[in-house]
């Protein structure tokens, strides 16, 4: 259990602390036919506690929000005047993770399994796998009024939730968005800067019953 | 040009206003794979007028926010709290029309070309198809604060402008999703009630240069 990624950020020199960790390159191809996966998707909220596979979570997280155009670096999920401003944070047992589009990595935020506190209900604690979009107001232009950038920020996320979705419908993996967290305690805990925001959370992991 | 939906609206009776118009079965099976939609899904601001065929037309709201489960009349995409308060509206060069997710029908809102009212930007009022995203309240409870609701409603307005975009890739049409709308402007010409909010609008039709 969790072994996925300590494995991965020890290959390279031994010190789970050393670095970003590298994902495996994503797979772009693929995948149930689109109008089939919208049939598919649906929210679960029970979960195995099997982790995800080193290749899953590199898919998922391509699928949500990963790079899909190289030359400008745009990606799978549109943003307001391409802003780019949601970060997608991976809670798991073995810490929390911010994913880096361009490199495709995951970089350490912070130790230990935060997992509970990122929502208000008793699975998210054992979902191997917990989303947190967080969105950086310093990359938001300040022209807009502050209701339309809540509105653009809230967008934004739901734009990488429903890639999130759409993956989860396809891959056989259960998942549901979250809207409720206590915002203020996991901000703290994922030592978020005045400037960054929680906006939505959401679980990922196999289907309770699996195994 | 602009012929499918009078033509629809008049089979049945004769009368272009005699009541909602039927669209065909979507085609719930079939698009392209979902990795290859994410690895084609991107913005496009250049629009064919041509009209959207019937068939487009159905696959495209079904894919947005059509009910994919008829035990529970859920859908393509989530809604907080299952409030499904999302209406997506229509703006063709016939009319606005209402797209009604368990008839997989569509109500005339208003009569006329109000297409350019939906967004600030010349392909507006050209592109075939522009669909607005509009929240209604009444169905949103009152036990979240105002930041939250905003936020959720923002958000499930996301869910459907994203599977939109993916249907759209599947599908070779283009789309943008557009977030600066005359929303006071349009809301009247819409006739909304006060409850009733745009939330984006979201342009979708064949690329320019295709014929």
């Amino acid at each position: 259990m969790g072994a996925g990624l300590l494995m991965m950020s020890m290959t390279g020199s031994g010190l789970a602390h050393a670095g970003p960790i590298k994902l495996p390159p994503p797979e772009m191809a693929g995948g149930m036919p689109l109008m089939q996966a919208l049939k598919a998707r649906h929210s679960a909220r029970e979960f195995s506690s099997e982790a995800l596979p080193q290749q899953v979570l590199s898919n998922l997280l391509w699928a949500a929000n990963g790079v899909n155009r190289p030359d400008s670096g745009k990606r799978t999920a549109p943003s307001a005047r391409d802003w780019r401003e949601i970060d997608v944070l991976v809670a798991t047992a073995e810490g929390v993770f911010r994913y880096d589009p361009p490199a495709h990595t995951l970089t350490r935020v912070v130790d230990g399994d935060l997992r509970g506190l990122t929502g208000m209900q008793d699975f998210v604690a054992t979902a191997p796998v917990n989303l947190v979009y967080v969105a950086d107001h310093d990359r938001v232009s300040e022209d807009a009024d502050a209701d339309r950038r809540a509105r653009f920020v809230a967008a934004d996320a739901g734009f990488i939730a429903q890639n999130v979705y759409l993956f989860c419908a396809s891959a056989g993996l259960a998942t549901v968005v979250r809207g409720l967290v206590d915002r203020e305690a996991l901000a703290k805990a994922l030592k978020l800067g005045a400037n960054q925001q929680v906006i939505l959370a959401q679980s990922v992991g196999y289907p309770a019953g699996r195994h």
